[in-house]
């Protein structure tokens, strides 16, 4: 069990201090914990790390050691197996992901470093309290402010409203997506226009469904609540509380997975509010009718090219079934003479570098009109 | 195992939708988690919750639960043991605490509301990006501003330096001590003076001690190494991002527990930096010599009592150990003359609750001058 510390680096996911997780130069990855009054031990997790669960092997002091073969680089979400109970690594930061607090580990891509920290302006990162009269609860938007927006108090800013997917909440698409720093080190190079980006939580009614329901009827309901909510309260606020150029043009709506499918359904169907919309590895579950899909929005193909400045579509190549359902969506708008743009990632799956990689390649199409 | 789930509330720190842990009328705290294959469960804690560790008991579906008896009132850090493993509860939020994320259960004050959010302007909670040379890492400073700040760009504030104890981070003073809530509150009555708070990480280099090595040497180390980063970075890069009053007159120092002895440390020796220093549960390990302790500040009584605007001590009564080592510096302090004031927390341990209600006394005695 014993492994070379020297050829291996802590994952910068881990907390202050803890050796492990360790990422190996191959990018293998080594898992650690104490539980000498464990029975069993293993680790499990997203599709990131590979085809697990991965056994933990005890050594006589009770610790336990597994190490993965290679894995895709990015952020994966795991968590620990202890006698069969789902719990997380004492040694990682905790990520809001499948609905509570859930271990992660990032794993860096040799070579890449456009969502590292760099000697760049940092814009802030910002908790902003306001009250939701929809769900009768203090909510806190998540708001990025670009470097140099406490200073240029003459400018204003167009926004990127930029949602998370189910499970995950407001706090998302900054810790496992770094959506900040992307940003920040696109702005510094020019790729980027200078704008607030706003990360609120996809989640604006309780979900309580009958036992057995689908999990789909989950999605279905949120992103149906979410629409009164951004039309009627967030944009609203959002343009109130910041320097923002309050019109269609200057706002965009994208979102991953559940926020992909959210983006669409308010985006399409409010395009006097947004202009562009963009869908990260997130398209309808259902064969959609053309004629009333969105309120009927592609029934009148040239008038939707007329209006919207960008579709964006994205997904990974590795996604499985979400690849088959954006390819759908994608041939739908095809036949329907529907403009719209499409990236795929490379070798990623249905996870955060998926989507890193997506905002890396849409931030710098916002707004350039 | 049943309880009545319309006479408890489910407390506010679980994740979304989770309906436990639950709070009873009575203040007990119910506990509940599936765990089939665990053998033995029980939930442990620091001070808060009692003299646990709280045996579960399963029903035949493998849901463990426990019920503790009346608690203090406040935010009380716990966590599980499956099959003597410490775990944290999947139906709780996480806290930095101990040093890692840690199950967090929020046991409301009757009567209650100074740390509420309620109808009143909102200040925002930044997440402030920087590169630290001292540390050779980027940072995150937790800074809060209040009420008005973008909009009255003529306006520059006082600021107050707050840090958190051992084992936590930048984060504590917002999500454990609802520090954003308690100013939002007293600056709304005209009890506090709009200010600006910046709650950085106390630890400013890594704490590798030799085996056995006691833990008041870790505090030790992180105190001394938090001086030159307080004084050469944090305040200088404050005054440089922030509309801010810089000079001492308008700066305070204040922390609680580790933070505390740093806001000692590094205020006593540093008064033309901080004219304001609390310490809320902390004071030095060591009995102090007037004439060198502090870099002798306490040699000239007069001379200290003239220049330092305020020296503000608290505690809670219910702290024990740190109880005996308060009275012993209030009671060096008094025999030498050294003006100062002391707010004692009634029935509270070392806790959260301890630290919201002395910063709700502190606050409003700043900057009046």
């Amino acid at each position: 069990m014993d492994i070379e510390m020297s050829e291996t680096v802590a994952a910068v996911s881990n907390v202050r201090d803890a050796e492990f997780p360790r990422i190996h130069a191959d990018l293998r990855v080594t898992f650690r914990v104490k539980a000498p009054t464990a029975q069993s031990v293993q680790v499990a997790g997203g599709d990131g790390l590979g085809p697990g669960p991965f056994v933990m092997v005890r050594d006589e002091e009770g610790v336990w050691t597994a190490t993965t073969p290679p894995v895709v680089p990015g952020f994966h979400y795991y968590w620990l197996e202890v006698d069969g109970v789902a719990v997380n690594d004492p040694s990682s930061q905790t990520y809001m992901g499948y609905g509570r607090p859930t271990s992660g580990v990032e794993v860096p891509e040799p070579g890449v470093d456009y969502y590292d920290a760099q000697d760049v302006p940092h814009g802030e990162v910002r908790s902003h309290w306001y009250f939701s009269r929809l769900t009768g609860k203090w909510r806190q938007a998540t708001v990025y402010t670009p470097p140099g927006y406490d200073e240029r108090i003459e400018v204003r800013y167009p926004v990127l409203y930029l949602q998370h997917g189910a499970g995950e909440d407001e706090t998302g698409w900054v810790r496992q997506g770094r959506a900040n720093l992307i940003l920040d080190n696109l702005i510094a190079a020019g790729k980027a226009l200078p704008m607030v980006v706003v990360m609120d939580c996809g989640y604006t009614a309780p979900i309580k469904l009958p036992p057995g329901a689908p999990f789909s009827q989950a999605i279905q309901k949120s992103i149906e609540s979410f629409e009164a909510f951004v039309i009627s309260e967030l944009v609203p606020m959002i343009d109130a509380a910041y320097r923002t150029v309050a019109d269609r043009e200057h706002r965009a709506l994208a979102g991953l997975s559940m926020g992909g499918m959210q983006a669409l359904h308010v985006g399409l169907r409010h395009l006097d509010t947004f202009a562009t919309i963009g869908a990260f590895s997130g398209v309808p579950f259902e064969e959609l009718d053309p004629q009333t899909a969105f309120g009927g929005v592609f029934s009148d193909p040239e008038a939707f090219n007329r209006k919207v400045r960008l579709l964006w579509l994205s997904n990974g190549t590795a996604e499985t079934r979400f690849v088959e359902r954006v390819q759908r969506f994608r041939e739908i708008l095809g036949r329907l003479g529907i403009t719209h743009e499409v990236y795929e990632s490379p070798g990623t799956a249905h996870e955060w570098q998926t989507w890193r990689r997506s905002l890396h390649v849409f931030a710098p199409r916002l707004f350039r009109w």
